[in-house]
C-alpha cells in the first residue's frame, strides 16, 4: 500500500507495519492507520473523483488502507444520500441542515462500512473465516458482507440479543453462538475461539482498519457538499469507533487540502449511558456506566474505543449532549415527519442531540449542520410502535370518519 | 409533456389527455400511458445516460410522464444495486444470474418507485394531500416520500395491518385510519373520502402513472447490464402492477432501440394465492382466490391490475410458477447465504420461482437471468425468525463450544 505508512499506537506511539491482520499494540493501545498524504495528493484530485462512476465507499480507494489489487467487496456499501432538509432546519432555527441517511446500506446500518473493510482485509490476509462478538449491527453487517464474498462467519452474541437480529444473522448463513452470559463473557469466548482457530478478527476497536471503513461517511458528506465543510456534524456515540472514524475522514480531507476547515463534532449519547460525554464534561478519565437506554446500538457502558473518540471530540472543539429516551423517540418522529427518514433509536440520537443544543441556544442561528442517521428504523420496530401511538380506529362509514376527524381535531383543507 | 401522447384504456382503447390527476377509463378499464418514441429517440441516447450523475429513478426523465420543470422528488429512490451472483448461478445450474436488490430503497421496497411518481404528479396537480388504501409497502412508501416533499397523507389500512407497518406510517406523520373490516371495506371508505375531499389518489392500478414509476426498475437493470438483455427476468406477482411496470420499461427500451431483444418474464406467485398465474395456465379468465400465503405483499386474491399483468406475461411468452411458503422461506435463506441479500417473503418469491423452474429443467443451462428482490427482509422479521431456526446456545466455555460444534457437525477448517 503506497498510501499507508504504518499503524501507530494512540497510547504509546509505537508503530507497526500495516499487515492485513493487524490488531492492537503490545501495550494494549488501539492502533491508528497513518497515511502518506504527500503521496495521496499526487494521485487524487477532486476532479478525478467527480468523474468516478463508482457509487460505493470504494470510490475513495486512494484514502483507504487496501492494496491496489484488492477487489471491491460485493455488496454496494456507502454513497448513501445526503438530504437537504429545509423544513427541519426551520423547525430547529438554524440556517442549513443536511441529513445523511446511512440506514439505506445493504444490511441497513453504517456498520456496513466497517464490515466491508473487514471483508477486504480478510481477503488480503487469505482468511476464509471472519469472527466477531456483537449484539447488533456490526454482527449483521459482517454476516451479510461476508456471505456475499463467500467467506464463512462465526458470530458470538449474548443470549439477550434481539431475536430479529439473530434471524438476520442466520439468514446470512452465519454460525451463531448464543452465549448464556453477559456481553463480557461473550466477548471472552469469541476471543478464545479466534485465538485458537486463527479466524480473521472483526471485533470493534481491536481491528484498526474498521474505523478506516467508517470514515468513508465523512468523505461522502464532504464530496456531496462540494467540499464546503459544515460548521457541525452531529452523530450518536456508543463504543466510540464511529465518531473516531468520522473525525479521521475529516482530518484526511483537511490534510490533502480538499477542505479548508474542520467542522466541530456533536457527540450525542443517551443520558442513561454516556461515559464518554461525561469524561469530556468533567475533564476526568472515563468510567464505566450502566446501560440504561432503549437505543441498544449505543448502550455501551464500557466503550472499546474511548481513546480515539475522546481525542476526536476534543481535537474538533466538539460539543457533547446527552438525551433521554423520550427525546430520542421524539427525534425519530421528527425526522420521519419532516424528512421521510426512519432511523432506529441509536440512529436518530445525533438528531435528538442537535435539537436539544438548538433549544439551549448553543448552536449559532447561521450554522450549517450535518446530522448522520446511522441505522434503519426497521431494525427496531418494537420501540417505534411504543412511541408512535395508535391510529384512528373506526368501521367503514363516512359519518364515523367525519366524527373521528372532528374528535382528533383534524381539519381537512 | 412532449414525450407523452395520451393515456389509453387497455380495455376499450379510448384515449385521454395526460392530466396529472388521470385515473381510470369511463368503461372501468385501466389506462396505459402512451409515449412518442420518435421524439424520445431525438432527446435520449445511451451515451447521454452514461454521463449522467443522477443516481435515482429520475435519471430516466425522458422516459417518464412528468413535465420538464417538475422537480425530482426528495428521497433518493431507485438506482438499486444489481449483483452478479456466481455462486447462486452455479447452485441453480444456470450460466449467469443477477439479483436486483430493491430492498435498499428509502422505505425499503420497490414501491418507493411508484410513490415517488405519485408525489411528482400530485405536485403537478397542485395537490397538498395524497391518499391511498393499502396494508403494506405502498402505504409506507407513500407516507415516506410524501413527508419528505411536505405533502400530507391520509392512509386507510384494514385493522389486521401489521403493527410494524402502522408504526412506520405514523413515524412518517401520516394520518392513519384503521378500518374495522375487510380490505374491500377499507378501500371503499378511502374511495368515498378521496371523492369527498378531492385528495390526490395513489390507489394501485387506479392511477396510471404508478406503473411508470415502477418501470424504472427495468430501465436500471438494462443500463446496469450495458443494454444486453437477459433471457429471463423473474419477479413476484401480487396485484399485477409491478410485473406490468417491469414489462412496460422493457418495451420502452425496445421501442427506442436501446435493447435488441425482449426477455421472457417469470411470473412467480404463492401457490396459496395465484389467480393470475392460474389464468395463464388454464387459459381461462382470472377468478378470485383466497389469500393463503405468509408473503403478505403478494397475498392478493383480487388483483387490481390483472389486465396489464396478464398481457405482459403473454406478450413476453413468459413462464408462470407457483411456490409454497416453505419454498419461499428456503429462497430467503438461499439468497441470504449466497448473496448477502435479505428479502421479505414476497420479495424473494421471484427467486423461489426461478429455483423451482431450474429444478424442473425449464430454464436452459446457458440462460442469463435477472431476479428482482422487491422488499427488505426487515419488513417482516417474524417470519424470518420462524424459518431460520435456533442458534447454538451454550455458556461461555471453550470445551462446551468444541462439544457443540461436534454435535452440530461443524468442522473448523
Amino acid at each position: 500500500m503506497k498510501n499507508v505508512k504504518y499503524g501507530k499506537c494512540v497510547k504509546c506511539g509505537k508503530t507497526y507495519a500495516a499487515a492485513p491482520d493487524l490488531t492492537t499494540c503490545e501495550c494494549g493501545g488501539i492502533l491508528d492507520i497513518v497515511y502518506d498524504y504527500d503521496y495521496i495528493k499526487t494521485v487524487l484530485t477532486k476532479e478525478k473523483l467527480a468523474k468516478r462512476q463508482n457509487n460505493s465507499m470504494w470510490r475513495y480507494r486512494e484514502l483507504l488502507p487496501v492494496e491496489e489489487d484488492t477487489p471491491d467487496t460485493p455488496l454496494r456499501v456507502g454513497w448513501s444520500p445526503l438530504y437537504e432538509t429545509d423544513r427541519l432546519a426551520r423547525e430547529l432555527g438554524i440556517a442549513k441542515l443536511y441529513v445523511k441517511d446511512d440506514g439505506i446500506n445493504p444490511t441497513a446500518s453504517l456498520k456496513d462500512r466497517a464490515s466491508a473493510m473487514a471483508v477486504a482485509k480478510a481477503r488480503e490476509a487469505g482468511a476464509k473465516v471472519i469472527a466477531c462478538s456483537s449484539t447488533g449491527n456490526a454482527a449483521s453487517s459482517l454476516a451479510g458482507n461476508a456471505a456475499a464474498a463467500g467467506l464463512k462467519t462465526y458470530i458470538f452474541v449474548p443470549s439477550r440479543a434481539p431475536k430479529g437480529k439473530v434471524a438476520q444473522l442466520m439468514t446470512f448463513g452465519a454460525t451463531v453462538i448464543s452465549v448464556q452470559g453477559s456481553y463480557e463473557e461473550t466477548f471472552e469466548l469469541s476471543k478464545q475461539a479466534i485465538d485458537k482457530w486463527g479466524w480473521y478478527n472483526r471485533n470493534a476497536a481491536i481491528n484498526p482498519y474498521l474505523s478506516e471503513g467508517k470514515k468513508t461517511v465523512a468523505l461522502e458528506i464532504m464530496e456531496q457538499l462540494n467540499w464546503k465543510a459544515p460548521d457541525y456534524v452531529a452523530i450518536s456515540v456508543g463504543d466510540g469507533c464511529t465518531i473516531a472514524g468520522l473525525w479521521k475522514g475529516l482530518k484526511d480531507l483537511y490534510a490533502i487540502g480538499f477542505i479548508d476547515k474542520l467542522p466541530r463534532l456533536i457527540s450525542a449519547q443517551a443520558a442513561g449511558c454516556c461515559p464518554l460525554n461525561r469524561a469530556i464534561e468533567t475533564g476526568e478519565p472515563w468510567h464505566p456506566m450502566e446501560e440504561n437506554t432503549l437505543a441498544d446500538s449505543i448502550a455501551v457502558g464500557v466503550p472499546r474505543n474511548a481513546d480515539k473518540a475522546l481525542m476526536a471530540i476534543r481535537e474538533s472543539n466538539g460539543l457533547t449532549v446527552n438525551v433521554t429516551d423520550e427525546e430520542i423517540m421524539a427525534a425519530q418522529k421528527l425526522l420521519g415527519r419532516t424528512c421521510g427518514v426512519f432511523g432506529e433509536p441509536a440512529g436518530v440520537t445525533g438528531a435528538a442531540g442537535l435539537k436539544k443544543l438548538c433549544e439551549e441556544g448553543k448552536i449559532e442561528k447561521d450554522a450549517t449542520v450535518v446530522s448522520v442517521v446511522t441505522g434503519n428504523g426497521l431494525k427496531d420496530v418494537a420501540n417505534a410502535i411504543k412511541a408512535c401511538g395508535e391510529p384512528i380506529s373506526i368501521p367503514s362509514d363516512m359519518n364515523l370518519l367525519l366524527k373521528a376527524f372532528a374528535e382528533h381535531g383534524i381539519v381537512i383543507e
